[in-house]
């Protein structure tokens, strides 16, 4: 159950609440976020949503029958969207698309990568600088200097920034150059990162996990949302099955469920749904088809010279075909 | 290696192939389809093909380097197209529509969904009568009788009817009644029956395992092409992984890589592919867009109360919608 | 639920509980095996056995919540045993012990493995002559001249045979010749073939499909006796994951669950479990911790020559130490 | 390439090969560990090792090809041993019990746990404080103080410690009171929290990914490794797959292929991999017969009121039968 708490609610008539939430039993937690009040209420019984809906405070009341509560669309009339400033906008009919390298490598990398991005009209640069690599020995990342040079050469156009964050102690660090911090695949039960990320006003995008639910995927954003974030994305990249033949296998079927049980963005991530490179773009297109809010996706001006990723990021000429070709589609949709 | 012999190649000619071949130690299998005349060479010597391709009664000579060998791609320059006769082609630019009930049930039953696929344009029915049940004491359909209820009441229309077979002894029963046989998921890999399938002079449709590699699909289509029959049709319909919110995982990915590594049309089952009615259409445009060479869907007077897979099928309406739209999206394309 | 009726029951009094039941809205099989004569009744109602249980002709009724019935042990007090004849049992304590090599190749490697069998105590031998092969191009066994090779050099030593059948018409050819048919995993859901196995009179061993489920393999099960057959024998070889190192998971969580649910035997395939000779030994052991009623396992004379599966197979003195520690682990279990 | 290097080796012959690798083109890592201090070379020519191998300085040398270096066995003639002190031993030999509650909940339940553990000799308890759990409302542990609680009652028993950790920040505080910190399935790829537990001198056991592979869990030991810290324990603890009768598939495939391919000791968690009271027994006794080098698992004085993961939780009889069974297998082996 989400109790919805007028934000300027008195404290005795919060007591009043919390006392008659206590005597039938409920667990409480409260959550305050960017936007609202609410408290999370967890419990066996079976109660008349009445005896609290008419209590001072309350504003609203909605029984919620998933285990994740405030993610759920069961509550909200409306779909989220998430404002970054300038006109860019996604969810609920705003579509985002961003784009960039796997890794940030270089000034020059950044320079070409930008002017791409400019020229065909895409508003968010993708771009690692920490860099989760399965061994120890592979190029991790330019760390915080990548993103400081992200962020000088984005900043003056406007572009927005979506990078990802790997521990709860860069995220101070991060914070002033990032527009979009990214939960990646492998973090996506880190649950102490997801508490840190509740507490910031920064959105987030968190990716589902290497073979992660639907279901927990969902409780992950519950989690930043419970300690105060309603600014979350969520991401489709792709899971682990027994077939070979590609990278991932991109679960199409999960963008459609996402959207009817969450009230939050969609984004699709074909080149790691798919991880080669010729077939990142029909894969695009038939996300947007299927409903995503957004697609991100890797581009490089040499993809073979690429430090990460090469074989699944695409051109600036492939690019360019896929930016025009989502733009024929939203238009049909 | 495939060698492609003239039809009316004479037999001293093709003994001093083989002879060549032997002494080269490659095993051969000759493979006559309604179509050509192959040699299949399979050996590990690396042999200069021109050696062959110079003697007489060879039309043309390709290397090969899948472990399938007519069903790749790798040697056609041109994708195969399945002609079902009355203007009714798929593959190559050709797109096929095939929608119906999962079973047949009855003869009302029938003359609705007839009706309904002749209002739409839809040119091929699907409806069981062979069912694959995991449980023994579920309705297994209405065998042969079913078929002919279905066949009375298309041929005037010209529809043209798929439905599954799931035994070489029901191959000769059926075959004046059916357009193309289906094999299903848990016979994709029920090799008597593709044998006897590839003796036949009639489309079929191969679905993917239940947990089929894109591989061992390729592999299946090749015994039967291999025995003689080159009208061949893939289908992805989802494979089985860890998540549990749908009925299968829609593989969208394999609708790309199959069109790559084969000539064979790819025809997407979205039914099957979520498993829950209010997805399918979405999927089913999806489909289209990542390159489906067709669709099959399940269509149903009342899904309510049909005797299996009610709760993936659409009604009328739904239907009706999604024809009109993946016409839209044809035209796109 | 599941009711025993009399073997001698007269016509009219099965009437009367057909009738009972009609009322009751069930639907009703009739199923005569070797051993008893059943009536499996499926219905939503809940009715009170105890109307049922006094009728003339009833020996015994039992409700059984699972899908599956007849091979569910909510109803039989006592495990099955599978009797081989010659003091060859298998279940309800006797374990059971079968090698030989993946494929039947020759006479001559018939008798040395003949000869290793004897050597080591090993009453039953297994051999492929019908081999479900991926590629067409593949070797697919000897067929009937295979078995009978192999049934010349068995039968003087009362040495059992298993092997694998395809397809429904193979088994009247193979009858003769088989003490256990085997039924392989890509044929684990060929409901036609276990509708066909469960009209004889002769064990058979269903293995667990590819990707199939505990629930599927016991449904599996439950077809062949519900047409008649109650000598079965359940196999447990792997399933498929997203692990590459080796061929399969091999599942030993099943065995204690299939022991749990059904009162059939559970047999282990540690060959195909892992796919790898060197770790096949540990593999069998830790089975028969775990519970299995037997070990199925792939020894040939010179493995490396082998026309199949040479990587996971046995030599002799590999298995002479296997079966000397079989004995042990039996000993202390 | 791992080079092993006298410990007190002169700044000069290190800068000699060091330049030597560069001219080699090697990417180098220096790793001092508690006992040994290495270069790691990765590079693609393939040099002969004598050029290195006879430089001052340098210990010995060995080519590794697998992509983790450190933890591979393929440079140690012997398994690795991890030493708690009070003859508390892990590894090449040594099997190590570790049991407990899944959650740390009171000084009470402490005592009673700690009792049994003493009557049983079982040296190392086990016992969550952070609680990794998929609802942010679900009970998450009682943090630092419930280790101290486990470390005032254990400490005076010499019974050994081994908690879950959850990022590299609870380090520091949790140290005093940790004999083996672990790393769960959820952060089996937390980079930074592997980093951080390579920096400091006390064991580390990980459990591999919910969906980890082989590979994946060696690369995740390999950044502990090469941070200094070689006092590593490997854990199989079940993966997921599409089966839903169990809560995951134990992998007993991987015990022999972890100890094949790396030197570290391997533990088996039964009581996650089959996820049902009733079945642990077997499961933990089949593992140590595949080779496991310890079992850590659940035990609770009232498992149906333990506040988490009761269904897979002993007793403290059945607990006691198992600690008994497992000397009687080791006896054996």
């Amino acid at each position: 159950m989400i109790i919805q708490l007028h934000k300027n609610i008195k404290a005795e008539d919060l007591q009043i609440i919390l006392n008659t939430l206590e005597t039938h039993k409920y667990s409480v937690t409260k959550v305050k976020t960017q936007f609202e009040n609410y408290l999370i209420c967890i419990g066996k019984q079976d109660v008349d949503i009445r005896i609290i809906g008419h209590l001072n405070g309350v504003k609203d009341i909605h029984r919620v029958s998933d285990n994740y509560k405030l993610v759920s669309s069961k509550w909200k009339t409306e779909n989220t969207k998430v404002d970054l400033g300038d006109d860019v906008v996604i969810g609920n009919g705003y579509h985002g698309l961003m784009a960039g390298p796997c890794s940030i490598e270089s000034e020059e990398q950044v320079s070409k990568i930008v002017g791409h991005l400019i020229k065909n009209d895409i508003k968010i640069m993708r771009g690692g600088v920490y860099k989760p690599r399965s061994s120890p020995y592979a190029f991790r990342g330019l760390g915080i200097e990548g993103l400081k040079m992200m962020h000088e050469q984005c900043k003056p156009h406007n572009i927005k920034i979506i990078t990802e964050v790997m521990q709860a102690s860069q995220i101070k660090e991060m914070m002033g150059y990032v527009d979009i911090f990214q939960v990646g695949a492998r973090n996506s039960q880190n649950y102490n990162l997801l508490d840190a990320l509740g507490e910031i006003d920064k959105p987030v995008m968190i990716k589902r996990g290497i073979s992660g639910t639907i279901d927990e995927l969902l409780n992950s954003a519950e989690y930043i949302f419970s300690k105060g974030n309603e600014k979350l994305l969520l991401c489709e990249r792709g899971i682990r099955t027994f077939e070979t033949m590609y990278r991932n296998t991109f679960d199409i079927n999960a963008i459609q469920i996402l959207k009817d049980k969450s009230h939050l963005p969609v984004i699709a991530d074909p080149s790691h749904g798919i991880g080669i490179r010729e077939y990142v773009p029909k894969l695009a297109l038939a996300s947007l088809v299927a409903g995503a809010d957004g697609i991100i996706y890797e581009v490089h001006d040499k993809p073979e010279e690429a430090l990460s990723d090469g074989q699944q990021t695409l051109n600036f000429i492939e690019s360019e075909t896929l930016a025009k070709n989502i733009q024929r589609i939203k238009a049909l949709l």
